[in-house]
């Protein structure tokens, strides 16, 4: 296979991993910067010397060109762009989604693709608008659907060629297109026209979108995010297990004046002071960027820096196992984005099975974080503890000769034996102060026991202030206040 | 006045201020990096370049080194540090908490500060420990004060001496520590020994002891957080009125192989990847930083820059009005700033006090935002409202007949006329889908309605969704499903 796809670590459903394009391997998560070969704020050769392993260009605007086309077809598209990393190339989909049309096809923009030399090729898939109905959707999915099997028909199944995935708005399309797309052999799956979705802030159907295909796709397929580019939500899409972006934005956004950060966009000219560590803003004061002859040069480098810091920050989230703290912490800078978070906590279930076992650390960050996949899954795992006939569940305090089985109690995850008081989760998690809805999801705890244990009793022993929540969360239970 | 303050932008009860010390001015809030002239992994020229435009030193090391007494003496500190800012001088206060005692007295170090030419004097004040009982922390908060009194008796009170608020755990004493220390005349004002809280993430009672100098501080005294140097609670300290921060830990934590972040440390060992976007973090693998000769100069370059770029992001959520927004960020990085990011709301009727009318928005980021200032101020300005007899609430849709007002309704605000709309805190908020803790906030906005309209008569309209909520906090109110 010409594109594989290895994932090293994961945490919930994001993955560090490494993906092989010929003899060429990019670590992933992985920004590609979009370099329009027209305009080059910021070249390839200064991208390179960022770490940056991958980029992303349009074959199409090359294939178009007076200036580069002849020069693309005789000295490959690396020459032309001095890059000697990975390179992907849009096949004209993109200028489709815009203008309506292209004067190319489908198999003339892969040979052309070939040709120059590109990495990975891009069929002319169709990017259906999420505004188009459910007949548009499915036509030119099938279309889509059409041209992919073409590309491996005409190719070969070992050329590096990435299989889109369409569909809409319509979650049971996006999962068909995963399921064929996977049936069709393709491991490097471009998740498309998603981008109407991220500018109108609809994250929580950009989450039901990408939950959908990421059903059907193989687990072994690399997921690249189609024209995310603003760093707010890489934490949040990698939580969904897509491993690759990439970024036009930084160079947009900069000949218009605007100035990236993880948790929003500035103006450059309502911005008082300049809030990031990069070079540029630690060597500069934001009234000199504002009025530099290279403002817009200057600006695309803050914008790429803070975008691959946060690819770096996610990479260190997964390996720590702290990227629900991340996507957290990401996902409450803008409401649109709390919305998309709390739709991606409904799917709990859902995203536990594919999250690691153990994990540095499990820190709360409010309410949000008693719905996180390790308090499901430690809760889950209750009902198989082996317990005696009369158990008590000590929110203080010790054990005592009446009952059979102590268990101890730690919010949100619920009853404890003091065998797991050093495992993960209940042993690293940190936690404020005990609160209502941490209680209230530990008692959700206590009542899997109570369901996978009917012939036991149970017994809570807990300050008086937990009271109401322990007999609202499970009825008739006996509660004691005093010191056993 | 040797030292002033002013304040231009505030938010909470956060300041961008301008602090003029004799005839330097510097902007606040401000980091005063630590130079021990012994150790200069970062000098301050190129801390200089970096625009700090503040330092603090030690005005004990000086007075004991064989190396730089003299020449401070001869030449000035100004000219043996190289730096042309303000340099403020501790007296030998910190030699004292950790030696428990010091080769100097008040008055000395005091005219050892002038006569190196220091920009900003500490007196010999007593950092009692927070863990020390309370007949020790009068005590020696009585000293502390008497040396306060006797710098300005030989001194003078136009001299730019700090004056220090001690009281160690003990908010009273820390308010008594304030109000003497205001009523000596000072305007310059170090909250002194809350390293200890700090370095056992005791942010709760960090809380405490500050918002209880700042109840009796003047408003227009500069306030220095002694030894707050982690950037991950400088915005927790801004929104309670502190101004100026003091880094050490840049240096030492470097030494130490420890990189700072916003949202905690990490050791260098233990790093994938460099989370970062500052030019060193963008030139360096992970590997090369953990193996370079200079490793402490690159991290302690790399801890200036994020404890900088913190600063500038705290100035600018201030001129925003979005101070709120980054103190919920930075406080949910760990548990127990989350105490005390909560135990700050429970201060929110005192914050309303001093915080400004109109921000550039509200974005809704949890639970936690039901009790920021914003809420409480409306819906204290709600009883002000002239309403008629028959009052209509309505949740959803317009305006009926039968009813002398109609109000609308937007959680966690509450009920707001038309003529409010657009206007802050109801027009530029935004939200995501309502939640429980929203409406049920909301409805304590009806709540005050209802109390300061005796005479008018409330019916609320509602989704079927909201209702048990609405009954809940309102008890026996007319509420309306079906659309009116």
């Amino acid at each position: 296979m010409a594109i594989a796809f290895e994932s090293l670590y994961s945490d919930i459903a994001g993955r560090c991993g490494k993906l092989t394009v010929g003899k060429k391997t990019i670590r992933t998560p992985a920004l590609l910067p979009v370099i329009n070969p027209h305009l080059q704020l910021v070249t390839p050769r200064e991208i390179r010397s960022m770490g940056v392993e991958a980029l992303i260009t349009n074959a199409y605007i090359f294939s178009q060109s007076k200036q580069y086309r002849e020069r693309a077809l005789a000295e490959g598209v690396h020459k032309v762009l001095d890059f000697d990393g990975v390179i992907m190339t849009d096949s004209g989909s993109f200028q489709l989604s815009v203008y309506g049309q292209v004067s190319i096809t489908n198999t003339e923009t892969l040979s052309f693709q070939r040709d120059i030399g590109s990495d990975i090729w891009v069929p002319l898939d169709i990017p259906t608008s999420p505004a188009s109905d459910r007949d548009t959707t499915e036509r030119e999915l099938g279309i889509t659907l059409q041209r992919l099997a073409e590309a491996h028909q005409v190719f070969g199944r070992d050329a590096p060629i990435a299989g889109p995935v369409q569909g809409g708005s319509f979650t049971d399309l996006r999962e068909r297109a995963g399921r064929e797309v996977t049936d069709l052999g393709f491991s490097f799956c471009p998740i498309g026209a998603v981008v109407p979705l991220m500018e109108s802030y609809r994250y929580r159907d950009l989450v039901s979108v990408v939950m959908a295909a990421k059903r059907t796709l193989s687990p072994s397929a690399c997921v690249h995010l189609f024209g995310a580019g603003h760093p707010s939500m890489f934490a949040l899409a990698t939580a969904m297990g897509c491993d690759l972006f990439d970024s036009a934005a930084y160079a947009l956004y900069a000949k218009e004046g605007r100035y990236l950060t993880t948790h929003g966009s500035f103006r450059i000219g309502e911005l008082a002071d300049l809030p990031c560590a990069c070079h540029v803003c630690r060597t500069h004061t934001v009234e000199e960027v504002r009025t530099a002859p290279d403002r817009d040069r200057l600006l695309a480098f803050h914008n790429l820096y803070v975008t691959l810091a946060e690819i770096s920050r996610i990479r260190q989230a997964i390996t720590d196992g702290t990227l629900w703290e991340l996507v957290d912490e990401r996902c409450r800078g803008h409401p649109q984005l709390l919305a998309g978070y709390r739709a991606l906590l409904d799917t709990t279930a859902t995203l536990e099975l594919r999250d690691r076992v153990s994990k540095r650390r499990f820190f709360y960050r409010g309410d949000e974080s008693c719905r996180r996949t390790e308090v499901f899954r430690y809760q889950q795992m209750l009902s198989r503890l082996v317990l005696g006939e009369k158990v008590l569940i000590a929110f203080e305090g010790g054990t005592r000769d009446e009952f059979s089985d102590t268990l101890f109690f730690k919010p949100p995850f619920g009853p404890y034996p003091k065998e797991l008081k050093e495992t993960f989760p209940i042993g690293p998690s940190e936690l404020p102060d005990w609160d209502d809805t941490m209680v209230r999801t530990g008692c959700r705890g206590i009542h899997v026991l109570m369901e996978s244990h009917p012939d036991s009793r149970f017994v809570v022993l807990c300050n008086p202030r937990w009271e109401a929540i322990v007999r609202g969360e499970l009825g008739t239970i006996e509660v004691r206040n005093e010191p056993v």
